[in-house]
């Protein structure tokens, strides 16, 4: 397919898909067999392997490992019925009420 | 700003053209102006929040912090000059070719 | 007090003890206060901060973030009521069987 | 080998032991072989997964994630040439000094 911001719509939906195939088949299969927290687990790991890249300066193994990132993070939204739409919402919220620049007042943990 | 698949794209402006801003005014120039690691740390934090978020089953929770995930990541790939695109292009690729069921025939870390 | 390996087991006392303190004077009765997903978020974040220390190659760092990383954990342990004795039981358990090489047998994920 | 507080440092010296084996025949001497940016990786991977085994309240998973965690924590050391006893004095200098409860008085990031 060609790429472009609705990518991750279509990627949604092929994961959508593909929730019901034959985990010896399917990688996604194989994950929503294995239940969230298997999935929550490489959204983890991915993104410490990003970051990892990123600090190392490796700008072309980023972008791959962010791709395995947004990947096992729709697979995550997908086990618990979100949409991309309503991550995107809840960006646009946060831009148009105040900024994404007002984000430093929230509560530190 | 209204939501969808280009919310990322928007972001991702916004993003550059708050670089240069004031740090001291800006959540989004602080970050830059702190450097890569301090932001691939914010990556990771916001992974593992987003991990053990969706693992308690708490669905506006795991939106809210994959909405702080995507944030963070989008601010990580400016800093080292990756557009989204990039990173939709790689997805695409990946489905086109050969489908992400694909993906375990990756080698194992 | 003096360091040695019994560091852990002092410090796991330390922790118990605090456990009914007043939150606002004692950073660990805190973590306690706020639960097990918050310090075990904790914990993921400072291994995250501990992985990107010693890529970045920072000798010193590494060690402070190690101990950020072991003190909260072990105060995710003292949640869990698990002692320090269990882990190193643990961790003797597979080097007296097989020896920590065979660990690569195990399934991968 | 028996456990104790002293199993760390045991675990250790076995550890800088391997470091030249085989990386065919030894789990550690492949780590140390492939660098440690694949060991770094390892600690955040075992991290996430010793916090999510803990959120799940599965006290001996936890035991188990935390044995990998602590056990690729003393490679990540090794691989920087940092012994135990040096983490275990900054806890104990940070105990001495002034209590882990000043914690909180760090500069949050």
């Amino acid at each position: 397919m060609t790429a472009g911001p609705e990518t991750l719509e279509r990627l949604h939906a092929a994961i959508l898909a593909r929730r019901g195939a034959d985990p010896g088949a399917s990688y996604t299969a194989k994950l929503f067999a294995r239940g969230v927290k298997t999935i929550a687990q490489k959204v983890g790991e991915e993104a410490v392997e990003t970051a990892l890249a990123a600090l190392g300066g490796d700008r072309m193994e980023t972008v791959k490992e962010s791709a395995d990132l947004l990947y096992h993070l729709l697979v995550l939204w997908a086990s618990l019925g979100i949409a991309p739409a309503e991550v995107f919402e809840e960006l646009a919220r946060r831009e148009g009420i105040s900024g994404i620049v007002e984000k430093n007042a929230r509560p530190q943990s």
